[in-house]
């Protein structure tokens, strides 16, 4: 066994602290998604992650996806776990009925996404992106582009991609040059080269289906002249039926550092006559569009941190149980010791489990507010929740994958010189994770978002409003007597204040002063972050404190609310330090002259 | 052009922080190695390492050293430009002239190492090793060992080793089995396995001397009965000329994350009869006397981590001149603007930059007391630079190598995209990086020796008194009426004062309970590594301000003192969080339940 789905963490998280029943019983179209449902389901999803997908990981690092004459070869076995994967409808779980979806809410769908990413973090890129295809295709798309579409994606039969970066336009949209030209005949000629394009081309799918950001003649210049188009690499007869091989060719994939078997293509589109296009909604619109699905795929790659953290953290606990060597320093063992009687080792564990636990949290967290703003019967509702879930985007995407990062990194310092030896597996989680602060935008890109559309936009009101709600937990915590209460409540509320004094800088120098509040925009997101998942573990800690009196499951609650405490007094103890190099700070960012570097 | 010294940055610490010029005119043997010495030297060394190593460094991780039948194979490359090395003088930079060295101060010496690392980390890892070996013979060979092989290391036709791990004893050197049979003539046999032996095999020398921890039957168990012996791979004729092969072979090689070029052999000794030694010093003793080759190698490899931090420095500015993307959020320019421009980016690489220079200054001033440790006139100032020297050991190992896992992963980061594609090269750094933290006794074994002999051992005293050196510099600072000063200062204080109180909660915990201390020690390790640096840039602070009244470089004294500030605020400011963790929340690193995990 590789990989351990935490089914268990999941369940609890969606629970007692994402409100899953409520969903049920205030969303009609929930009903049937109960606790038991949601058991059954990741246990399902845990098993074919455990077995069929985990045990491909090291040798998708060890024989990557191949390039040759323009076919790209995924790694052996890949094919058939993907063909496994998409018959078991895990391709359609979040995706509606109509078009063959399962129709599950994002809350116990998250908990799916964490598992495969777990197992297999360039195997789940595929179905990540093809569900980033869906989702702008469901919102954009014409009826018949659905109908052709959707299903063959759903069922896996086709996969999809999003081509939005060229060499000169990576963050900044506004560069792409890619032309479409209009035929007369409803379709568009598509002429460009797209880079960094995942998945964008392999042999696990009969057809791929390329969503592309290009330009129409005469549009606007900047990112007010941007559409969208859907460029299928085989195209699509009336009756569904295959047709002619368009005009997109794969010229190359990348050699990477990490997730080497999930081939970077580089796409050249039209240069033989034009690569044959749909426009996807209306023309200049594109960039709308793409942000939706963006901002599905952003929150699936703060998922993927939290995914690659767990595998790394459950890889470290084997080893440091199993690796002897020295004394303990309390002499509580005779002679040598498995490490993890070492406090070090401790203390790397901890961090490890309780950053991949607080991210765990507020990602299933973000995930209900994703559903009640889709779905609850109630507009005020709707309306409020979605305003929540868009301020977690850049949190969940942006913290959980800094923090995969030191999680990755402590995964291969508990391992010693063994962790630098590739065969050992820890340094593929550390080669791997690196992605995830870079794409779908990086930390400053979701940074920016969080400066200026999330805080600095509506004068701090909603991070604010967080900040208000995360008071009421001290609140309930205050009426606790236990030291864990007390010690979490001190730094919760620390915390909280640092980030409040931080919202009011922001808030205030947002327009006025911008370069001020840039240089502190990703402290400020690694301090919201940070707070918002140390918040979740607080409210872990008040339901696991009453199932113990309660007498529920004590090993499970008596661990939540020891790694409550250490998340508490270990990581939210950070909150001061950001909030310093922030609020004062600001100006020696920006001190230093071009020249001086 | 891949890399460029930073010549100048670092002659100002050794003349204005680590007093040189003073370490000349007080220690008779220096009196030669004056600025324009040092400069020289530097300007030398500078030329070798831009135009000879670093352009092999992408070589080396592209087509790393190799094994065949027992035969290692270098980079391409690698072996003439060792044999220009060597031909240079390099390898006996530090070592006695009685045996063909230069004796040139550590002082200047540091530097020298820092620029072949940050050229080529794997390359500068052979030279690294065969100054501990040096070391070793220097301090308990008998004359005959320090003649037949001193020497020929110095003038580069052998190469070193240090044999210390085995498959069962990393960071516990008691449980080392490898044994040794006297022979009767004065020589024993040597059998055993020797892991992670670095340029353990290779073809840049015609001989290989390995330092070899094994037992003599009948020892104490345990660290009290290992000795060292010396064990080369082509045995010495009493003309010096080489005999026949030993009995010690290369196995096999690893397969690493980074650092590939540098072959980590597994030693086979004596499976043919016996791999004869002799031995260095007293039966018994070996582990003390590596330890004094293992205190050099400490230094070295701290100075490795600021490095490899300088180069990802350099090649992330380089970068972020030519990358163009985006407008600057303050306006400043018209359209898409290089990203240097961005403050976000501008934050990533002051970060970079103070700690590289934070961790440089307190790396060269480290240097400078082992310099009057050794060579000092006077027995009380050599005592007490002795004792500063071996407080800072663990803090430039530690600190310089988990900051160069931050500056590193910025440096990725910088570049967008482009840091995860290999091509670019900055992911190499982020890869290579990694060992540094592990290898030559991890950060944990580092703090446990911060811990337990540097503080715990003498009740703290010896951390106070650093504290009151820094304590006399915010003296200084307070005379100031500069913003920079105020600043620095304001952070300075506070990070001074969380040390303080970590200091005693150490020493108060170290002995009657250990596993609050060694919790927390890594922390400790960070706060004190972090606190030192910053108090070295706040002492450039003083410099440059008084130089830049005097008309002196401005541009140069401008970017230090806004570096000084960028630390304190920045980096000094995490001082408060450590403090936190350390002293408040060490019950809840090891509170969770073993059975939990």
């Amino acid at each position: 066994m590789t990989y351990r789905a935490p089914v268990k963490d999941m369940l609890f998280d969606m629970q007692e602290l994402a409100g899953l029943q409520t969903l049920t019983e205030q969303i009609p179209a929930f009903a049937d998604y109960g606790v038991d449902t949601a058991q059954a389901v990741l246990e399902e999803c845990a098993k074919l992650n455990e077995d069929v997908i985990a045990p491909l990981n090291v040798d998708g690092d060890r024989n990557p996806s191949s390039w040759k004459d323009g076919v790209v070869t995924a790694t052996p076995g890949f094919k058939e776990a993907f063909a496994q994967f998409a018959a078991g409808g895990w391709q359609g779980l979040q995706h509606p009925s109509d078009f063959g979806g399962q129709a599950l809410p994002k809350t116990i769908g998250a908990a799916c996404g964490e598992m495969v990413n777990s197992a297999n973090l360039s195997f789940a890129l595929c179905p990540l992106l093809t569900d980033g295809a869906i989702e702008a295709l469901l919102t954009a798309g014409t009826d018949a582009q659905k109908s052709t579409y959707i299903p063959k994606m759903i069922d896996g039969s086709w996969t999809g991609t999003m081509n939005l970066t060229e060499p000169q336009a990576g963050s900044d949209l506004a560069l792409v040059r890619t032309r479409a030209e209009p035929q007369g005949d409803g379709t568009y000629k598509i002429f460009g080269t797209k880079i960094f394009i995942t998945w964008g081309e392999h042999d696990m799918a009969e057809n791929i289906v390329h969503l592309v950001l290009a330009r129409v003649a005469g549009a606007p210049e900047g990112v007010k002249g941007i559409s969208l188009f859907v460029v299928p690499k085989y195209l699509v007869n009336a009756d569904g039926s295959l047709g002619a091989r368009n005009d997109v060719h794969c010229v190359s994939i990348e050699h990477k550092m990490g997730i080497k078997a999930s081939p970077t293509a580089v796409l050249q589109f039209g240069d033989h006559g034009g690569a044959i296009g749909t426009l996807v909604g209306e023309e200049n619109r594109g960039l709308e569009y793409m942000f939706i699905m963006m901002n599905a795929a952003r929150f699936g790659v703060g998922v993927q941190g939290i995914a690659v953290a767990e595998a790394s953290y459950q890889k470290a606990v084997a080893y440091a149980r199993d690796r002897v060597q020295s004394r303990p320093v309390d002499g509580s063992v005779a002679g040598s010791a498995a490490i993890i009687h070492h406090p070090d080792v401790r203390r790397m564990l901890m961090t490890m489990r309780a950053l991949v636990e607080g991210s765990r949290a507020m990602s299933i967290v973000a995930a209900a507010a994703y559903d009640a703003a889709h779905h609850h019967p109630d507009a005020e509702a709707r309306k409020q929740n979605q305003a929540f879930y868009e301020f977690m985007v850049p949190l969940v995407k942006g913290y959980s994958t800094e923090m995969s990062l030191e999680v990755t990194d402590l995964g291969v310092q508990v391992h010693g010189g063994m962790g630098f030896i590739e065969e050992t597996g820890a340094a593929q989680f550390y080669r791997d994770a690196k992605i995830l602060t870079i794409y779908e935008g990086t930390t400053a890109i979701q940074a920016n978002d969080l400066v200026g559309r999330k805080t600095t936009r509506d004068g701090g009101q909603l991070a604010r409003a967080v900040a208000g709600q995360i008071e009421a937990t001290e609140g309930l915590l205050a009426q606790r007597d236990s030291a864990a209460a007390k010690a979490v409540l001190k730094r919760l509320k620390a915390a909280r204040e640092a980030y409040l004094d931080v919202v009011d800088f922001i808030a205030k120098n947002g327009k006025s002063n911008p370069n001020a509040a840039y240089a502190g925009s990703v402290p400020y997101l690694m301090l919201a972050g940070n707070l918002v998942a140390g918040w979740q573990l607080a409210r872990s800690l008040l339901v696991a404190e009453d199932k113990l009196a309660a007498g529920e499951d004590a090993p499970f609650m008596t661990a939540k609310i020891a790694t409550a405490r250490f998340y508490a007094e270990h990581i939210l103890s950070r909150a001061g330090g950001l909030r310093d190099a922030i609020v004062e700070g600001a100006d020696s960012v920006t001190a230093l002259s071009l020249e001086a570097f």
